[in-house]
């Protein structure tokens, strides 16, 4: 029988996550304080994140950051998590390729976000923290923080989008049952949610709201700081276990990825897998291609514009500089909630800058055709985020068909599609559209980046 | 770092399901032909399944049955599942118990089913069936069948409960992903299903119905045949793998379970996790105690009666041997749909009548209550049916608690709850009820089946 599962014994969770930072041929420009246009001092953050949180998030020379055992013990109920070789969408799509997917669908959230969250509420617990918020907009995020605070006793408010509070309810009840205080967003309990309520009672919340409302209360809340699930990058650097990981699983299985695949909304999952395998195209010569696996109807990466901008729609994060579709970008209606974001994480965006990592645009329809054939093949229902990745590497398997090669391909499964079934729903019925992006529209948003760079 | 999962490579797929009914110290009683009250052949049963199915549902003498080495194949997929130590809800409990959980939720579809549903489809294409039909309430066999059938390129037809098909959409979508063609039952497909709408174009259905209906599409259909997921004895079979597993598992974690809990609607679950250690008390004077958990509000174990009876409510199926509540039983509206049969495998009702195992009735609200606990301790959210044999499993540890007792407890964590989260809202809404039974109803019940044994 020929081995479909590469397995690692949990004495082969990683001790230390990856730094991007300290290895990257150019550092990333500095965050700026946008009132003072002064880069940042970690201190600068102390007042909205935990201190290693932001301590990680400006750590520009530590390569290598030790991972507590508290951490450990807690990835152990779920990492290392399945290297899988997917035999039959191999056979499926009739491609000569190798490909590999990194499983992290099995953590008790569902998806990768728990590597974070778990970090970042372990070191919320040994600050003496006693309340962490953050917002949700499709929920694995917000599922994930729930549980993990769970586990180190600390009380979690989670702000869930309206439109989604109401459409997944299934979301919900997950964060329900992990004992978070879920609120709809906008909502009374904020003058940020106030203010919209007062102007528009019928609101349906968005995702920039919802930040402002988490952010709020946390700094009106004695032991209390937010959190956040992607983007920064002490996010991306907690996920570094998941490549880290699948070095050493793909070694077992014989072989190097020669294309690395991850969907793309902020770049935490993408980061995951992605950057431990980088180190080696930077240090050791190998030629392997990463790619980001984007919504065509929101491109920051191929069609955004690098320049300083707001992590927030209401601007009141400090200046980014990343590839941007503009803070007031908004996202079309999209089943891939988790990759409706305007930016790029900042270590990304200078990667993507330098030529490190390239990204390719996926319509809607074609991400649920991949995932449809790949459930059927591989047997997991994938997340309408990862059936991103999945359908970028249908194109890569396909250019291999083409050309005979036997090139190895790896992709991170960030999460199930379980609670995600509506949206199947949407694409058999034949419903579903491609969300559509003008360039008149896209040039109107980017204008709101333009203008913090002149 | 303690160890929390025990693992096995694909090697470690048995090769072989362990036949209970070649050990067990008393055989069941005879299957029996309704009309001429004469023991049922094999043959008998080929019109309806496929013909390995219906040589294992009768063989009482091979005490290992081969697994095919495309089965293990598909197997690999998920097999073997993990076995994991719970120590947070150890702690949760305050127990000196060592608690300890086989993973079935990790399968494909979510729950141990498809172990059975793989082995059936195999047959079946083996065969040169091009078809099988089935019937589903909950949805969790027939998400199962679905994907297996499609492993094995064969068409797959399930009638749905119509209940369950409007309350349940995203079991449906799971099903329709895998391709399966879904029909709500009663439907005009059949004269089954035809005479009841007929009756009451209303009528929102009932297991029994679908069964009638998946079997009589099935006899009409050419190279078609019936699979049905539980109570069987070669479906009972095709499940040992989880106890095979678990008892090399068990012995890497240096330890041997004094009490095997499983949850118990038609038998499989249970038997799966509890036949392979139950063999050493039989042969090598082990003590373990195996203990049934069922809904108080469907308790076939623990109040119903050793009777022959007929499978389904119409009496189309041959004479079964069993504990039944009678075969007009109308359970009780209950969140784990899974539970809701009125009777026990054959097998399984002989152990139960020999005192090899026994029962424990689960009042609805303490299932969902120890679930809950068992989610926030070990962040896996169960099957409304899974919730049971945790409940069970609390039980025992409290009893330890009290004692001071070290016992070693395992339990079969059949199927995750992903899909089940309106139950979930029920119980934290306060809205859920214990479903009741009385005992008038209960005898009224029970005279179906004593009329037949006359």
């Amino acid at each position: 029988m020929k081995p479909k599962k590469f397995l690692l014994p949990e004495s082969e969770i990683p001790t230390a996550w990856f730094n991007m930072q300290a290895v990257m041929p150019n550092k990333p420009l500095p965050i700026l304080n946008p009132a003072t246009r002064e880069p940042l001092k970690p201190e600068d953050l102390y007042p909205i994140f935990c201190k290693a949180s932001a301590d990680q998030e400006l750590n520009t020379t530590d390569e290598w950051i030790p991972i507590p055992e508290e951490v450990r013990q807690q990835y152990a109920s779920y990492r290392c998590t399945p290297l899988v070789r997917a035999y039959d969408f191999e056979k499926a799509l009739g491609t000569p390729a190798h490909i590999y997917f990194k499983n992290e669908s099995v953590s008790p959230s569902g998806s990768h976000k728990l590597n974070s969250a778990l970090a970042q509420a372990y070191y919320a617990k040994e600050q003496g923290i006693t309340n962490l918020t953050t917002e949700t907009g499709a929920g694995q995020w917000g599922g994930s923080l729930s549980y993990a605070t769970k586990k180190f006793g600390i009380d979690c408010a989670v702000y869930m989008v309206k439109v989604s509070y109401q459409q997944k309810p299934y979301r919900r009840s997950i964060m329900q049952t992990f004992g978070a205080a879920i609120t709809p967003s906008p909502s009374m309990s904020t003058r940020a949610g106030k203010d919209i309520i007062t102007k528009n009672p019928n609101d349906q919340g968005s995702l920039g709201c919802a930040i402002s409302e988490a952010i709020e209360l946390a700094i009106n809340t004695p032991n209390c700081k937010y959190s956040l699930g992607s983007v920064l990058n002490h996010v991306c650097l907690h996920q570094t276990v998941i490549g880290l990981e699948a070095e050493k699983q793909m070694a077992l299985a014989g072989e190097y990825p020669d294309i690395v695949i991850g969907c793309f909304g902020g770049g935490s999952n993408f980061s995951g897998i992605a950057f431990p395998f980088m180190r080696h195209n930077i240090r050791d010569g190998k030629k392997t291609r990463f790619i980001a696996a984007e919504p065509a109807s929101c491109p920051k990466l191929t069609k955004g514009k690098f320049e300083y901008d707001f992590g927030d729609e209401a601007g009141m994060t400090p200046l980014l500089p990343m590839y941007t579709l503009g803070h007031t970008f908004k996202p079309a209606s999209l089943h891939a909630g988790g990759l409706r974001y305007h930016g790029a994480g900042v270590v990304l965006s200078q990667l993507m800058k330098d030529g490190l990592m390239e990204a390719v645009d996926i319509e809607q329809l074609d991400s649920f055709s991949a995932g449809v054939l790949f459930a059927r093949s591989e047997g997991i229902i994938p997340a309408p985020e990862s059936c991103h990745a999945i359908a970028a590497t249908v194109q890569e398997a396909l250019k291999c068909k083409q050309t005979g090669e036997e090139k190895v391909i790896l992709f991170n499964l960030s999460g199930h599609g379980f609670v995600d079934m509506s949206a199947y729903d949407s694409y058999f019925s034949g419903e579903m559209q491609n969300p559509k992006l003008t360039d008149e529209e896209l040039s109107r948003f980017i204008k709101s980046a333009d203008e913090l760079n002149k």
